[in-house]
């Protein structure tokens, strides 16, 4: 990731398309990803593609599910100047020091301090469901899938899960 | 839900799976929540459970709808502590006394007075697609599934749409 | 869109339905729409439900999901008031004049200075997942699909994707 936007993958996109025939592909993933900072933004992209292309499905619908309550998937561009105004904007919104009752143990059995990390999360989201046309994952020209660990460093899974109206 | 976190069904998520077989299963249904302030979060997880059950649906997705404008779904950790940090944050974040046009009768004839809960519920949002995989519905160790009444008391309804495999 | 709410279409949401038999429908399609300020609400719910009545689905889901980074897709009512309202909470959450890093040519080749419009965009998400019931896109009362570009103006494109049974 440089100054430069990332360009995802320039398959068109179809305007119009429908099946009624075909057999029904449904068909579930993992991922799994390392983040080393407490706060680090992943581009799973590519990684989604994949899967999606291995699953042989042409037209159908993608979920991507955080399996954490810390860790969120949502869409944007991919760009470190962007990611960086991401982590300040939640920096903003949602202030680490303050007294959170998840912080405290009168009232909270989690020692981990990261009433933030949920908090900021909730605002991104935990998922995104994708579509699926002509076998390839839809997306406009700058949009990136990604996935934003809140409390790390932390080794995190993702979970996909496809139906689609397969090849065949 | 006392001070200990809720933990989920201990069902193992399988790693991969497909299926281009079997049966298709579309089942709607629809389940009420009665809530007793005016901010109220409730843990909706084991009635989905319970209806992702029934359906005998082996591998698909499952829709969670909010039928209301003020009433948000989303994923989060259930404990007491964290849902009043979540309740003070939208509080901070919209602030009910605001001139909000929506509250204003020179500019709106809705007599609630309810701008902030349409904003906070945007925020958090209205509904949730999760995954079903070996007849269960797909959940990380803490993660629950919430419904936040922002305008109650109120009783409120959310519809469930299941698309999957069957399991026969 | 005048002083009163839209009120959405009047069809019966069926409380519980299911099939496990029937044709599969995979349909996807798209729609454009034209805004003419910076910041700008667009009430697509008419378009999404002839959308879904034209494929023929009688239960399932749509997805509709924002081609662009700055183009959000959210579910409120669709009152004037409560419009000017989203825009200015969205305004106070994020600055346009600060000075981010996706605006600065030192760490970006964005030349269109619109970190803000990525930032709320991502606050408010870029798609949603509905519900087909009977036929009918599944709404409550007040509820409407609405696009908000935050970049205008711009002509825009959303995609819509759906995947149910069949009438037939």
């Amino acid at each position: 990731m440089s100054k430069n936007s990332a360009v995802n993958h320039s398959e068109t996109v179809q305007r119009t398309t429908s099946a009624t025939r075909g057999s029904l592909v449904v068909h579930g993933d993992m991922l799994t990803i390392e983040t080393h900072e407490r706060i680090e933004l992943t581009d799973i992209t590519d990684r989604v593609i994949a899967i999606v292309r291995s699953a042989h499905a042409r037209g159908g619908i993608v979920s991507v599910w955080s399996m954490h309550t810390t860790l969120a998937v949502f869409m944007n561009e991919s760009q470190k100047a962007l990611h960086a105004d991401i982590k300040r904007l939640l920096e903003t919104m949602v202030d680490r020091e303050a007294d959170w009752l998840h912080n405290d143990p009168d009232h909270s059995d989690c020692d981990r301090s990261n009433a933030d990390a949920h908090l900021r999360a909730m605002i991104l989201g935990h998922s995104l469901t994708l579509q699926i046309s002509g076998g390839e994952l839809v997306l406009g020209q700058w949009q990136r899938v990604l996935a934003a660990e809140l409390d790390g460093p932390r080794s995190r899974t993702l979970r996909l899960q496809i139906i689609a109206v397969g090849n065949s």
